[in-house]
């Protein structure tokens, strides 16, 4: 039997729970450890065999761990870890400010560079499994246009903005895509459309006993940048209801690319997911990719890397013969 | 400016036709040459400065093409086509012979291996785009099933098939994806479908004037391996509204992946084609996946390739800072 690929998670929220479940499904890689900013002790990890310790002693797992998956978010934790930790292991991480990538990715490469490691970066579904179908779209279709979608989804963000209006309780968010626009660029009409023309929003709200819904819902569709342009539906509900029905992560979306061949022929290439439980599929996208890091590794392939510079079969478990002989 | 990579094509049929279309589509690429078996004087060929060229001179043309875009049949023309030129030439090539690509990729890789070539093999949609994402969803959702659905599509051994049928002047057959079995899979179910469960045969047929079409009807829905054990319907139409209706030759077809995570999440990854033209949109990847054996030649990566050896940024004209800015 060959050796498993032995990995460590830094950080344990959802993201890091999901990424024990994803280990659990492999049959090539296990979890040392996991490493947190808490109290190691107050870490409750349901895996045996799984350590739980202080991020403050994670080089002494330098010879321990092949690669780590780093779990934390992209606002204030991976741009400090991912450069920190990539000097000492192979590393994994789902940074998704889009805006900042190129400045990322530049004191990531200089860090893996420097400890010969190799790190991918931005992975998860958007960045990452839409980032390489807008690529292969466009490369293969030049003369047409590309259109992202998202949901329907949970929307973290807009969610905490609705929180914060007078009077209510309880709030969640979806983003929808409308189905009018999906249908259009399906269609090969190449329609220009603002994320406002390509989602709707709609809210569920849980209100205090005494408050004014009317304002409430003034407030919510009025609301600049996060709903003012939108068309946004606000629903109120009980408690129950807000448990009963809205208490998972589900998000998805679409990459359609719409492009045109010789005599005016349309080609609709489309890539979408629907997911249950977002984290738990960002999740099992790192753990596939952490293959692809160790992999790169052993070639002596350092330095930070993203989706585009990596190869199907290096995420894959399976060996070269059985992929061209089985799913080609 | 940059240099283009400089091309040429054997077989000038559909595929070879809708390559010279997507070649003119680029920037960075040009036609040198097409290559034939037949008089070169009998081929037109639309762009200026474009030879036609007897395939047994191809030999002469080492040094003045990067890479041959091999576009005959997977039936005769490429198990001798591709190991020969391998061993001159850089080449992709869309075989398709599923059952014997083993021992395909093995004659090519030997050639290829020998003569410093790079030779990528089987590219297009199926296999090609599908066989990636069969394998990429497989890698991240181990806990899964993968569905691949074909159509609606115009089958050419199929429509033959029509055409040997007495009474029958002219026929197509459109192969059709089943909704119901599109949806059960959509929603999670993970049935067990067999490839009749998964599609239905719709037939067109020009009868000739003086012909029984009950005994057509009956005669195409029992022809055992084609027809017997689908659901098969057969239209009546005239010659006009052939010539007017089924004159192109669309395709597409789908790949659905249901995966669990967790605590029993589903989660559906799913990728798609709608083709207006499927040779124009199978040149389209022939002609992408020409930069990648151009590069991966240019780095020394000798021998036999497949899609799943290619990471998405060697197919993609733009470069990786403007992947990374951009797209990511």
């Amino acid at each position: 039997m060959t050796k498993k690929i032995k990995l460590g998670i830094v950080g344990y929220g959802n993201l890091g729970k999901g990424a024990v479940e994803a280990i659990n499904q492999t049959d090539d890689m296990e979890l040392v450890a996991i490493f947190t900013r808490r109290d190691p002790k107050d870490l409750h990890v349901s895996s045996d065999n799984v350590k739980a310790i202080h991020i403050s002693d994670a080089e002494k797992y330098k010879d321990e761990i092949d690669v780590m998956l780093l779990c934390g978010g992209s606002a204030t934790d991976l741009p400090e870890q991912t450069p920190e930790l990539a000097r000492m292991f192979n590393t994994v991480d789902s940074y998704d400010t889009h805006a900042k990538i190129p400045e990322f990715y530049a004191s990531v490469h200089q860090a893996a560079t420097k400890g010969n490691t190799t790190a991918i970066i931005s992975v998860g579904w958007d960045p990452g499994l839409f980032s390489i179908n807008r690529v292969m779209a466009d490369a293969i279709l030049p003369n047409g246009s590309t259109y992202t979608f998202w949901g329907k989804g949970l929307s973290q963000g807009h969610s905490d903005a609705i929180r914060r209006v007078n009077g209510v309780k309880y709030g969640v968010q979806y983003t929808i895509p409308t189905e009018a626009a999906i249908q259009r660029v399906r269609n090969g009409e190449n329609p220009e459309l603002s994320n406002a023309d390509k989602h709707k929003r709609v809210c569920y709200v849980v209100a205090e006993n005494d408050a004014n819904k009317e304002e409430i819902v003034e407030t919510i569709t009025t609301m600049p940048n996060y709903f003012a342009d939108y068309t946004t539906e606000v629903h109120f509900i009980t408690e129950e209801e807000l448990q009963r029905d809205h208490s998972k992560a589900p998000h998805g979306g679409f990459v359609i690319h719409s492009g045109n061949t010789g005599d005016n022929h349309n080609q609709i290439y489309e890539f979408s997911l629907k997911l249950d439980s977002n984290p738990e599929f960002t999740a099992s996208v790192l753990v596939a990719y952490a293959r692809a890091a160790y992999r790169l590794n052993k070639e002596n392939q350092y330095g930070a890397k993203t989706v585009y510079d990596i190869a199907p079969s290096y995420i894959s478990q399976r060996s070269n013969e059985e992929l061209r002989r089985d799913f080609l």
